[in-house]
């Protein structure tokens, strides 16, 4: 696992658990690669003939899709990814996981994305990521919202590439057909931001869902459940996000 | 640790259960650099900032000197190395662990070699590192003898720039006056390996040592005890190799 800093990351204790529990006989180790060395560094680092894989964390995540041979839908359009694995023929692919964790943890709390009318308010490498993964994930359409214009409008040609017809940017949030809401921008963060949108705007029967994590209840998600409205709280993103490199490594398919 | 193959190694199961005895917060991870990717691999990963040593097997230990920023006096001779050590002012530094493991079985033996008058047959990797490790030990002087002219001439002018008047070249072995008498050959190996020499023209005092491991009592050492002199086996080097990486890494000063 690669980064900069590094001795924060959580995902060496709890995939080596994984691989001690399955008996697979790898190890996933922190990699400090300061943030101005990453070229010097992977290139080589990834002709190493017994690493398989390799995790992404800040500054990484975009630098390193430049690295892969191959590269995810959603990486692509995300522009940043959390993970390369090396594929059978030897190619590094590439894949992104805030968008898979994301859809992981709206499916486990039960709610599938297919055929959903989604409005999305942020555009930046979580959004993008969402956004991604939502459309490949099959919902209908996404409506995505940015303070940023020209960042806006560089994600809705990118989807636009890959799911034409199904995104579109607007102008300001909007959520009057939406089945599912989501604020992917850091509002919500500080005590005193403002709404990243106004969930009382949705149809009775929306799910509103943070990706903020702290706090757990965010000023949206508690306006949102006093006007009835369903949430989803931002931690079932990075939950899921260890099942997804269990999936991704194929480590419950063949126990390594 | 580097090495093409590595599935073998020992070193990290003997290590890892160092770190885990003392608490150390590290890890030794085999790292497969194919042969001819040294080059391309190496000084990247020597950039990676929480990187503090590295352990080197075959094919990669004379390259590896190369990506030292300073050696020792035994890397300098022998031209091949063990391990590199990040130093506090971020340099690599290389040691040789051939010759510092067979003095430090000699000493856990009982055998100091400051002082003795060495007679060392074999000039090659192992030998050039044993006869550094010796005089650095402060082995007054040692006798040299290969059958391989050219490099003994080699290895005796390296050691005459840091030790000078201590080494010679012999044109045949020249045990009258030895303390200590060394193979490092692979004479012994296999069942009908002349002696690399006979121990019978050693003084009776003198002690007579194989770095050949298999088998544990070669022809030499059997010969050398039936008449009557000291001998020393040629596991004793590999022992002491775990305690001299634990020195050279600080391992049992500081809990690393």
């Amino acid at each position: 696992m690669i980064g900069d800093p590094i001795s924060q990351v959580q995902a060496p204790r709890l995939l080596n658990g994984v691989f001690a529990e399955l008996g697979t006989p790898a190890v996933l180790v922190p990699v400090h690669i300061p943030a101005d060395s990453l070229n010097s560094i992977l290139p080589g680092m990834l002709r190493i003939a017994n690493l398989d894989g390799v995790l992404v964390t800040v500054p990484h995540k975009a630098a390193v899709c430049g690295h892969a041979d191959r590269v995810s839908a959603t990486v692509d359009v995300a522009g940043s990814a959390n993970a390369l694995r090396r594929e059978p023929d030897g190619a590094w692919y590439a894949e992104n996981f805030d968008g898979t964790g994301f859809v992981g943890g709206l499916a486990a709390a039960g709610h599938s994305a297919r055929g959903d009318d989604v409005t999305l308010v942020g555009a930046g490498g979580a959004g993008s990521g969402i956004a991604a993964a939502l459309l490949g994930a099959g919902a209908a359409r996404i409506r995505v919202f940015d303070v940023h214009r020209a960042r806006l409008h560089r994600l809705i040609n990118r989807l636009e590439t890959h799911w034409p017809g199904r995104a579109v940017g607007t102008g300001r949030p909007d959520l009057t057909t939406a089945d599912l809401a989501i604020n992917a921008t850091p509002l919500g963060l500080h005590p005193h931001d403002p709404l990243p949108f106004d969930p009382r705007e949705l149809p009775p029967g929306a799910l509103v869902a943070d990706i903020v994590m702290d706090p757990h209840e965010t000023a949206l998600l508690s306006t949102a459940a006093a006007s009835g409205r369903r949430i989803h709280h931002g931690r079932h993103m990075l939950q899921h996000q260890l099942a997804a490199y269990r999936a991704f490594f194929g480590l419950d398919e063949t126990g390594g």
